[in-house]
């Protein structure tokens, strides 16, 4: 057997509380053992005990099994576990009582001494050697006392069944390269913090976050045409974390909201974490289709339309200017707020930047998100919100309560960066890299994608859309496309109540163009075979 | 009138984006004087222009009203706004067009140049001088649309109306004292960080946090009794986001939650926020009742407890240590989860430090909440969430739509910070000092208070708890005291359904030895004369 598992209930004393009771605690003991690897067995049983005390699963006192018992459980010969707790012995994480068998050490530092000898392991395997709960066989059940239960995101449920190789060509993840972040920059700043502002910079912040940055963000959108006062702006922990927060502010279980089809899964997964049911309003080349949004509003209630006008995620598609006014009549007439997400204004790389449609929001009826993370650091969780003035009172309020503030010291950090240019440098650098990246994207689609498929051509953002003929499935591609050493997001992953099939995102933003050809060259192989396959080309279908 | 405000459509218009119409844009000019101030009127009025040309409240191109006209309704002489507007001129923010009057010049660094010239401003006073919204007199009504409306807070409400001054001695904010920030070993951390990781500590997370802060926080942990394996616990942003994302788990509008009384505000405040009724269990100086708690736990249906067991805020009481097991248990009858709020337990000036309750908890019934705010950097925003096995999964996808992760780059910090035994040094450091002020505060208080007043004798924490005679009301005092300079937290914060009049807590961590007997002697002196104007003195009367 190559796995085996003990639990016992080990004694942890209480001393130092005379009066109290001594409590027993779980603890739990599991090797794994890997016969085709080049470690040693002796050594793979001393790791994995050593690990399980380093991270306090075997607490100081416990006995363990015996020697023959471990050998027998794990088919090994005695010796080598005799071997293994040698080792350990030598390095001080275990102790020989004698007569009375193998202990985990209880003198090693960062453990207090009355920590007491625990009773002797009892064997219990687990069906996949990993120990399921600490507290088996208890009453109470986490289970049925949940009441909100989000579902295992898409991506998640599919990656965890499908891990993706470091190597391969990575055509996944809308997210910015980290090997261009201007990091020493960043650092600089840092520095600055610490000396300007030293200690104060690490105290509590306000739930809007600090005045100068939300000048700053106010500031840098007058540009875009939206003319707001810091006043409506909060600085957030991403826009994520900003739309968290709109949509506790205006959704209930049960309620209605119109999403993008395809549009941005961690938008529609968090809907349906807080009860709603999303309904999908289909794109077309010029953004949303402003005749399936009116009827869509005609036939249903929705609390709010959550939308990603410019540069959209998956599609990098962007709405088209005469659709704005529109679109906001249409929503204002049915008293539906718009929550605007800019994702990433600033990755611009044909023609001049879009709007955000929050610049011909006379009403106030738009919520406007938007993001350091895209085009800068995700790393430190900036975003931030523009709020229609209404909304203040209350979203300071949940901001109290949901985690008080965005931390003081990063708000600080990034300030100064915004602040002495640095990010209109970054900007600029990036949008060259990114849009070198995207035209050889597109370059190499031209050159190497059979007749029938199609895709977009964006503007900006980080990722292409493809469309593959009728019957053609992106999953089955993707595993072909493993295969040969090359990854991207199938589209099921951005349709929020199933479908898109046909459908698959590339980002070209992680990859170099040498990569990024080889990888569409790769693809377009593939897609030649697959297509081969088609009973027949539907070049006629529309888009979406 | 020492304030006026102009508002009107100022038209920026979207040349670039041809076939689009020129959406009107709100702009408004305020401006406040203060005739008693230093500063020169005319320099008033430039820095008010200057300001909101700065904020994007002006944008380019706009017409500014008439001196004369600004000059009349300001009651000011027209040389005076001349010498302003003069001022701006030559500072590059006004430009006079001839015969058409003085406009927001277009031509200043980060604006487009096709923001058009705008339409005369029209005047229109506000109430308080304040442009209350940009989008006046429109039919689209946010109020109408808010799910939730979280309650403003009670401490924001009363400071609101009645602003500390900065000079007063505060025993108000149980939050760490900033001036013993160790920030220079911390910039050290941060600097290692980068030499070493660089730009990839500025990319995404994962939802639970890095598996080396985890894996020590688990082992902190286990000299405090609680062994858990790193995989149990989410690194979050602050306790305050870990109950928050813990309460979303377990909470429905309409479910009742079971609190301190008092106990901690923003914990209340949140179960309100999410549609929750609190029902309090009262407190005597063992911590919670169980009697109290096995009433309510028998005529309630409550969704979980919430309790801060060991040196609590407000009381800085700690639970008894045999009330532990029968809590448990009742809590397990009623299949009722309880969640820990470990708040601050390192900051243990008396006796050995007390355990969570999580530490007896055999069945997996505690939620353990902890935070490195109160004894570190809250402006780091970083904390911890114990999970019981069954809630990991929902907690992984509901962090993951909430706000993704933490910041990967403080949690990288933090992890040098502690792994380097700067933390141990640190909590060594802060116990001396806010000890030595713990004693100094409960010595002055034996001294100076009055007969009939009563308070808690903390073994750890950051406050004391204070009870006044029957008929006494702490907000009179506080009214009394903030007038001679002392300011404290009014016993009403801590009630989650009203009451607490008769309380008041103190915090000792953020004055020195020498302020904090000032302060109490100014307290004692207010009490003996109110406590005289009581008509007897109720010594009697039960703690709470």
């Amino acid at each position: 057997m190559d796995c085996v598992q003990w639990q016992t209930m080990g004694s942890i004393g209480p001393a130092r509380y005379p009066g109290t009771r001594t409590w027993g605690t779980m603890v739990a003991l599991s090797i794994h053992l890997d016969r085709k690897a080049d470690t040693p067995l002796y050594q793979q049983i001393a790791d994995a005990v050593r690990q399980q005390i380093r991270l306090g699963r075997l607490v100081a006192g416990v006995k363990l099994p015996a020697t023959r018992t471990i050998a027998k459980d794990l088919g090994v010969h005695r010796k080598t576990v005799v071997q293994a707790f040698d080792l350990l012995g030598d390095e001080g994480w275990l102790v020989a009582g004698v007569g009375q068998g193998t202990f985990v050490r209880s003198d090693r530092p960062g453990l207090p001494s009355e920590l007491r000898r625990g009773t002797e392991l009892e064997r219990e395997d687990g069906d996949d050697g990993h120990v399921q709960s600490l507290a088996v066989g208890t009453g109470f059940s986490w289970d049925a006392l949940l009441r909100a239960r989000p579902e295992p995101s898409p991506v998640w449920r599919f990656l965890s069944r499908n891990r993706p190789d470091p190597e391969w060509i990575r055509f996944t993840g809308a997210t910015a390269d980290p090997s261009h972040f201007p990091a020493e920059d960043f650092r600089e700043c840092v520095n600055e913090v610490f000396r300007e502002q030293g200690a104060n910079a690490l105290d509590y912040g306000t739930p809007e976050g600090i005045a100068p940055l939300r000048e700053f963000v106010a500031e840098r959108l007058v540009p875009n045409g939206v003319v707001v006062d810091p006043d409506q702006i909060m600085i957030v922990n991403g826009s994520q974390q900003g739309l968290d927060l709109v949509a506790r502010l205006l959704i209930s279980p049960g309620d209605e909201v119109l999403v993008e089809e395809p549009g941005y899964s961690n938008g529609f997964r968090l809907f349906q974490a807080l009860g709603a049911r999303t309904i999908g309003v289909p794109l077309d080349p010029g953004g949303i289709r402003l005749d399936a949004l009116a009827r869509t509003l005609r036939e249903t209630q929705p609390r709010l339309l959550y939308l990603m006008p410019n540069y959209q995620n998956p599609t990098g598609l962007s709405l088209d200017a005469d659709r704005i006014e529109p679109l906001l009549e249409l929503c204002r007439r049915h008293r539906v707020p718009v929550i605007e997400d800019q994702f990433d204004g600033d990755l611009v790389y044909r023609g001049a930047p879009r709007r955000p449609i929050k610049a011909s929001d006379r009403e106030d009826q738009v919520v406007l998100l938007g993001s350091f993370s895209k085009i800068l650091f995700p790393g430190l969780r900036l975003g931030w919100l523009v709020l229609p003035r209404p909304l203040s009172p209350a979203m300071r309020e949940l901001r109290q309560v949901a985690d008080f503030s965005s931390g003081l010291f990063v708000q600080h950090a990034m300030l100064r960066f915004c602040r002495q240019g640095r990010l209109e440098r970054h900007v600029e650098q990036v949008r060259r890299i990114y849009g070198a990246r995207l035209e050889a994207m597109l370059a190499a689609m031209a050159r190497e994608f059979p007749p029938g498929v199609s895709w977009t051509e964006p503007e900006g953002g980080l990722t292409v859309w493809v469309t593959l003929p009728d019957g053609a499935d992106s999953l089955e591609l993707l595993q072909q496309a493993r295969g040969e050493g090359v990854d991207f997001s199938p589209g099921f992953l951005f349709f929020p109540n199933g479908g898109g099939g046909q459908h698959f995102r590339l980002s070209y933003v992680r990859e170099t163009e040498e990569r990024i050809e080889r990888g569409i060259g790769i693809l377009g192989e593939l897609l030649r075979a697959h297509c081969a396959r088609m009973p027949e080309l539907s070049s006629s279908r529309p888009f979406f």
